[in-house]
């Protein structure tokens, strides 16, 4: 059977020509993304422990719900302390029982949720500063789309809803010094400067040729003796950054840290935090209002609203679509030569087999001195052939090889 | 001081001439949708109690996150039972002190989330089907950001963060059909007919000159005698809508309603509730999840990914910009000649007066025959005045008049 | 099969001649009483429930848990508000499932506990003044134990577990006096003066021949003007109250009501609140904490620690023989001449059935005048009987016909 | 100012003649003992964190409160899994602002709550077997109860209640037994034998001459290899159990352990757990339910129903006074000759000072052989002591040197 694939000519301004661009990213520790990476590993989880009792097959769940409830601190230069703890509502629903066998899917998630937080905030004191709490539904799962992972097993899962996934290629300037900086902060700049905490917002807009970075940083009072370190990290921030970014572009870079601090003699008020999180104090977070699963929020390119992480990855078109277009976006424009832009839109539709989408939509900006119908069948091969083996998506995320936020 | 606008041209292939659309709307009762109301009516009731208490002005508060946890059902045509009642956790932050007063901000929270879905899905019985559950934080209101809703207070609230809202104008076909069936579903079909429940999700497709129509509705099953009085529903529900879909376009409609249903002889699996709500029985929901603050989702134009229902109206970026910025494009577009589309995107700066953003960005697609020049100074004068009123948004919100999903 | 029963001679000085008595009674809006009462009405509308839909059978459930959480409020004279609603959590468990029946056991508690909390605090606004929340867990019904209503039924249930139950007659002075006014109270005194709140704790002492009784009531501010009015109302209970409990005695009397007010100019702390119990501001409370079956908390005599509310009234010992023994002490008193006091403790065996108690064990105090061994057998056959009728004890309590506390 | 101490004699068949005495106790695994020891955990800690900021003084507040909902497990032989995990909910209240000093108060209830757990039943994997909620309010502290536990500070709490403790002793053999039986499985046997869980009901029975001891035991499922070794670990137990009763006396004695085992070939059930309490899956627990101060449930002897634990130690009369009345029994009867059985009742007035009770009533029944003339006045002197010394009590607790449940 034909897929319904369609590649179209895009006219259109290409992002670096359009004169403001805004891109932004909330880091692992910005109460959003904590949620989406608590539902993620759940997820994950689940997978893991269906593989295993199930001879490699991954039954039914959803977890791409659950909520942070802000806790409340004191943090002081120093060290201060958590006055009442975060609350983690983990929700949504997994398979309980299948055969004979019974799934402890609330103890997993559970287990996961805390794990997970352990890891990637190292600052929390997991006795006091978390409460997880747990509402996850009982799901059922319907044979047919069972997914095994083993060879041999062939049949691909059939549309959970009808929805779609969107993604582009290639990724701008700015879009680049947004993933570069969050990548340097966590593997360079932060285990130096453990100051800095885990949760950042990065807001980078570009008005014509000036790149302006806004960062809004928790600081970890722990790691900070007085305001004039906390002022001094700030410089030392703004300095890095800036050299990050500079190696994605020749435009005017401008970093700003924490700009509404307020350091006078009488009232100051500075980001400054127990754990290194908002979430500690007064800001809550939930699954799929963060990040899309590309790791930017970007209102200058179509996004789809589905959260990525926590939903099943066997047949959640919300999860897999998202997924599913990046990754032909990004493949298309790395082969094949021509390409300015790709903007890439899947479309399921509920019930049918999700290797063959309602339809697959492609739009592309052609580079200058290129022609658009040369490169077109190239893609349609690049698409069809990642429909075909769509499943690969799946084995990918079970194996977090995949990042959804 | 003068205003940093930028009016742009737009090079792009307006949206009626590109080749695949996508639109999407969840109605009022799907469970992302419900959760965006509760957080909206708490919203508007905490700043009924401090405009009442503080002679007008409006405390601190955001109630824009909280989660709907689905329960457990047992439909049956001609009416089944709910099992476990679907439980509501009410979360965000409000003032609860300020100088001698004392709000209940929690018994406000849950009185108004039930009064809000007991209006908004009256088949729920309030008694059985819901659990409305407070964790409500306690927020701090800063003198400088009380906002006055009375005359002769011209102070200005300073954005709560630098964050931006985007919209657009004028509305696609595909999108005004969406619309407009949520509308004479709401206020025609479903009062003549009980049996279509709240939770709708309508998904529109364009693909060239054919729009076709998919609809998820949950049926009410008090009012459903059996299997063939669901099929003829279905029908009528798919030649009626056709119709309306008709009004708005000359293009070929298809409507088709709950593709996934499976009416065999042996195994009948239909979309039936005891409510007309999927949150019943399965489907968790959360505040911003679903349609953005012009009521749809569109992967075809730029998003925003904040939640506009339940922030406070006074100086949240993430609800009075993206609702200014839709306000802006409609205004403008109505009013000036000249205009295929527009886009609007407005960018804060935490901590500086919320009427001079850091940049509005407005980005013109012409209409054949007119020149960008001529009509964008009218353009900016719109935005200019907009921005100069821009708290006449934050009077609309409280009285109501601005839907926010 | 004889019944291990035995009856013994106490010997031991009355409670009418010892030198010090004491008696307590936490009514009906005590925050321990009002979890007893929620206990209770889920387990009758769970039997109703089962009854209705199993034929008149009666399947397992517990529900003598669950937690009244204290509310926050602001009492001022003429009417304060509510703050923060009080937090009921429905714990226990019931049978869900039972062939192909499906049981709504959660929509259930929730519907019983608000229907009991509007009805017996009619000040309550049940849409801002209280949570009712649900971890109800899942309990399986062992077919030998389901419990028909029905004639022609004659297998007695298996007692659930080891344990026993106690019952002493007749009632002192001063219990007399006690749950004399606790009846008087909510019949005659409080409907015509709707300021008594709910929530009172009667506390009597007797030290020789001076009855004392202690009232802690909780006022309702909006039916109380001011300070003067509340003074007012403190005299004419203490009056009216000794009144009363000079009908049950010919001792001393005295009454004083709300001891530890301070009424002074500058500071006054007095027992007022918005609906009338001390749950709404920060007295928690939990089933089994409160009044023993007979409606009394009574130092001076044996005592089971056993909550009677909320078990199933089928095998559980902790429910049944407490009720037992009380109704069999008050038959033997009434029926038979010579007893000066009795006490009945009834211990089961787990796994037998619940008419043959591992041992039925009668003290009796005889009277002045009386022998012993003349009254003896008249008693172990009233024991006898009543054992042989065990299951009356389940009827009456799920006809609400036997009080728990 | 002279106490009101009545010292009278009672003229009462001690309880090793009477005929049937029936004796409890919930071992520390015991759901309700679980709740208890939280409560008293959190309470101690938060004693532990008062005095440490604020220079000795420990300010108000009461954790008797807190519910163990019940998870679900899959118990089997050689090790079974948790479904789901046990859910406390920590209640109550405690001052959290003082001066300017800001307490953590959840935070700490919360690690108290998982340290002591984790201590008490090591078997309970804390990642994944628990989830430790908290909806704790806020208290006020009145200055003048602030207890100092530094010297120079002399002025005594006033009452918090106008409530009741009562005491008693020396204990029968029965008592003994089930107090040793207790101490002999927590110190020698279980070490030895990890087989045998934490949560075990010991109840004696004697009548006549002859003591019955069931014991209801969770086993743990992972140290146990089959049914063959859980049957002969019960002969074990009843074995050793039954040596170790014969220390306390010489009349008959049996044990009986899980009487309610069914063994057969088709159908086994017996009392197999993961972690060794039936908390795991079904039986919910709330503090104050379970055993009296003592550490016994002793429906022959008077009892208070308020529960000790968890409340505080400083004003509140329902743990200060049942802990006095048990000290001073204890100390009497073994240091005052002539008294066969001693119980002691103390009797508060709410905001008077607790050393001064309202009455201190003291039943004594009189050795054969002595006049209760003659050590009447010892006794009151020994009241009259421990009553002026009544804060050491509070040190005591603080300090973990006196059990509360």
């Amino acid at each position: 059977m034909k897929r319904n694939i369609s590649i179209t000519h895009l006219s259109q301004t290409p992002m670096e020509k359009q004169k403001v661009e805004l891109v932004e990213r909330k880091c692992i520790g910005h109460p959003d993304s904590i949620a989406d990476g608590v539902a993620e590993a759940i997820s994950r989880a689940l997978c893991r422990e269906y593989m295993e009792e199930c001879d490699g097959a991954v039954l039914h769940h959803n977890t791409d719900q659950g909520e942070v409830v802000a806790g409340e601190s004191r943090p002081q230069f120093g060290g201060g302390k958590i006055i009442k703890p975060i609350y983690f509502l983990l929700t949504g629903r997994a398979t309980r029982q299948f055969g004979d066998k019974v799934f402890a899917t609330d103890a997993i998630a559970v287990e996961a949720a805390r794990a997970y937080l352990r890891q990637t905030i190292p600052t929390f004191n997991m006795e006091t500063d978390v409460i997880v709490d747990c509402r996850m539904g009982t799901g059922s799962t319907d044979l047919r789309d069972v997914f095994h992972t083993k060879k041999g097993h062939t049949a691909v899962p059939r549309a959970n809803d009808t929805s779609f996934g969107v993604g582009h290629a290639p990724f701008s300037q700015v879009e680049q010094i947004i993933l570069g900086l969050d990548e340097y902060i966590a593997n360079e700049f932060r285990p130096k400067n453990p100051m800095v905490g885990y949760d950042l917002k990065l807001m980078g807009l570009r008005d014509i040729n000036t790149i302006t970075i806004t960062v809004a940083s928790a600081m970890v009072d722990r790691y900070c003796s007085g305001i004039d370190e906390y002022v001094e990290m700030k410089e030392k921030m703004a300095e890095s950054f800036t050299q990050v970014a500079r190696q994605y572009t020749d435009r005017k870079v401008k970093v700003e840290i924490n700009t509404a601090d307020i350091i006078r003699k009488k009232t100051t008020s500075v980001f400054l935090t127990v754990n290194g999180t908002s979430a500690e104090m007064g800001d809550d977070g939930s699954v799929g209002r963060g990040n899309r699963c590309n790791g930017l929020i970007t209102p200058n390119r179509p996004m789809s609203m589905e959260a990525t992480s926590g939903k099943n990855p066997i047949n959640h078109i919300g999860k897999i679509y998202n997924l599913l277009s990046t990754e032909i976006a990004k493949e298309a424009c790395q082969k094949v030569d021509g390409i300015e832009e790709m903007y890439v839109r899947l479309l399921s539709q509920i019930g049918h087999p999700i290797d063959y989408p309602h339809i697959a939509s492609v739009q592309c900006i052609t580079k200058r001195g290129y022609t658009f119908k040369d490169f077109a069948p190239e893609v349609e091969e690049i698409v069809n052939k990642r429909l075909e083996n769509i499943t690969d998506i799946t084995r990918l995320v079970i194996d977090g090889k995949l990042k959804t936020f």
